[in-house]
């Protein structure tokens, strides 16, 4: 016997579970789609140059890299911005400018597993590519806001940022480079370690508490840009977005290629850090294509947005019974033909049907029947018995009030179709 | 630069293509679950021993295996099928029987790439565990026959047999155990090479050719289990199955843990190869769970059936067109507020829609504007001029009919419904 057993940090998705992973999904493609992002697809496995050198350090060591079959180096999907832009360098003839892409996909990193913290995890991302504009900045951070506005979300807050800050400070001389590039690393952390631990890491780099806190201090008090003025503007000018909008000179995103505006959206409600986050890359798809394409982008953190839709209680109640919304029942051999007759009828109507597969006892023959029902939590069980037969009625019991009513099947399929049980037949 | 380039047998999916693909695996999930099937995730990796000796010798060479950061042999996803039978050993106290599930996820094979055959590829699978019943394999094949009506297929067949065709042959003395191993490999082939082909293979395994035919012949004139008696008579009591069921004899499937019924199904206007194929397999699951466990199951080649759909024309006109259905044009600096806002209105109608994001020339401001909504094959443009703003009014463009009317917003919404450009706004 082989141990059944699963890799650390990677998980199954059960029924439940998996139910509400594509709930979510749903809505970010409606949404996504609603703005004319487009669905791409990229494999699992790339060329390990495609993919290695684009994460910093910590990005080569943590990806999953192998020698394949034939002895080619390849590696899995680390995160879908460097396939997006190894796409858009590889069919730049035939894509529309802007191309306007969503993904959402697997991704790999061999990270120590924690709470929260996963080897296998989805990302959903949206980018434009190939105009370089804050209209485009703007409209995805709106993209992303509509879409936790349709997941539920009321009270978050979009940090926004523009890597010039950072860069500013170097060329008018008041920051040297080597100073900037620990002050970045140690801003980023900012919310974890508070303002006295980012003077503590600048510390330890060599440089004097003075300099530091004075460094943390040019870093703060720096003014928003034209880019963010005019991201800041038009997103203010939506009605639910109004007040939601931050600058935050401190904000400093952690991956090395975003060259210009930066966004992150915190909940409210939830505060354990970004559940989506972005920014602009102008010059990472250039790495492919040989000449510079801008791009701009969002990531959502797919499983803590699940965690802060449970913790909010954001998940519709139907999600939590079964995808079955009735068990039709067999009573007797005899009356199996009816029983699945009726099911069918009620597919047919769009509204989700089980019939019981297992043995049908002649003693107490609903009895188990019954009892698979409340185990899978199906909310209707439909009993056809020799009495309903010979009426042409049906009996339908709700599992939750446990109330039975005899009913014409039509009559049933009214009844179902108020408790919203089924689905859309197109 | 870092040549773009993707792993030979690898595929993007640009958005076309990935509309496609989405459109095809919506179909059999609402199939899929209207039977009651709920859906089930794994991961992309599992512990090598998981996967290593399911698939026959073949299978361990072409499964693609490796030693991950940490020292451990893992290997990546081959079929969903043992995954599935890992998942039941190991939840069994929490699962349901009959646990019903689909799941609808890549696979990987280090194949020799050919036309129609690739190195990742998309498996869309349900099985029932946990119950041996011919009502249960024929509750398979009948959600598999109403996915293929529901993606549009009208003549297909549906070919069964039973494994233990084969094993009474042994049983009763006629074949040795040895001449129907040969015999099974070489009879899975008979659609390819022919009863000559299956005779020539015998014969290189060192079988007499007359013993050969012989061999054949006793094969080809079995007749129908009990159990394929029932899964017929429950088939043919379908309405839309009726005359769609055939028995084969020499029906083999390749994989070697079928222990009962086994079924293809072929489109009759499409003939090549089977679109769907699976069978009971009882004792599979025993080698994680340690006690036999029943299932039977089936699975849908994804590429094959887009590839038929492709081929037949079944897939709906407006996959070919962009998923924006409107692009609202911005047609000077002044006007820009007001576009944003109609686009914004048609949006929350559930009208997908962008604006455009380029640069606006003051000399032709449309003219590369209507470019972009051709080349993304976007049905409709709003314009909204000086004209247009004054009167309270936008003017509509198809692009297909190249007609244009000027109305109100909402006689635009009001048009668009009726051209079914709309979501469901839930």
């Amino acid at each position: 016997m082989i141990k059944p057993q699963i890799l650390k940090g990677f998980r199954d998705f059960l029924p439940q579970e998996a139910r509400k992973r594509q709930y979510v999904i749903d809505k970010f493609k409606s949404v996504f789609e609603s703005f004319g992002f487009e669905p791409l697809e990229t494999p699992v496995l790339e060329y390990e140059e495609t993919l290695t050198g684009k994460y910093g350090e910590e990005g080569d060591q943590l990806m999953y890299r192998f020698e394949d079959n034939g002895k080619r180096r390849v590696a899995m999907r680390y995160d879908q911005t460097v396939p997006l832009s190894r796409v858009v360098a590889q069919y730049q003839n035939e894509l529309p400018i802007p191309f306007k892409r969503y993904q959402i996909q697997q991704v790999w990193r061999a990270d120590k597993p924690q709470k929260g913290r996963y080897r296998e995890f989805v990302q959903c991302d949206i980018d434009t590519v190939g105009i370089n504009s804050s209209v485009a900045d703007a409209e995805i951070i709106t993209t992303a806001a509509k879409s936790l506005e349709a997941l539920g979300f009321k009270n978050f807050t979009i940090l926004i940022n523009d890597r010039r800050v950072f860069s500013e400070l170097i060329e008018n001389g008041s920051v040297s480079k080597e100073e900037m590039d620990y002050a970045v690393v140690a801003v980023d952390k900012l919310k974890k370690i508070g303002e006295d631990g980012v003077i503590v890491e600048l510390v330890t780099k060599g440089i004097s508490e003075k300099r530091a806190e004075e460094i943390f201090q040019l870093i703060q008090t720096q003014e928003k840009t034209d880019t963010l003025q005019d991201i800041s503007n038009y997103l203010e000018n939506i009605l639910s977005l109004k007040g939601k909008i931050k600058f935050d000179p401190t904000l400093a995103r952690g991956l090395s290629y975003y060259t210009g505006a930066i966004f992150e959206t915190e909940v409210d409600e939830y505060p354990v850090g970004s559940i989506c986050s972005g920014g602009r890359y102008d010059n990472l798809i250039g790495m492919f294509a040989g000449k510079q394409i801008p791009a701009v982008g969002i990531s959502f953190g797919f499983d803590r947005t699940i965690e802060a839709m449970d913790a909010l209680g954001l998940f519709p109640a139907d999600l939590a019974v079964s995808v079955t919304k009735v068990l039709v029942t067999i009573f007797s051999e005899d009356l199996k033909e009816q029983s699945l007759e009726t099911a069918n009828k009620l597919r047919e109507e769009g509204i989700n049907t089980e019939v019981y597969l297992g043995e049908i006892k002649e003693k107490n023959p609903l009895e188990k029947q019954l009892k698979y029902a409340d185990q899978k939590k199906i909310p209707y069980v439909i009993i056809l018995g020799p009495e309903e037969a010979e009426k042409n009625i049906v009996t339908i019991k709700s599992l939750q009030t446990r109330e039975q009513k005899q009913k014409s099947l039509d009559e049933v399929i009214n009844i179902l179709r108020a408790n919203k049980v089924s689905r859309e037949v197109k």
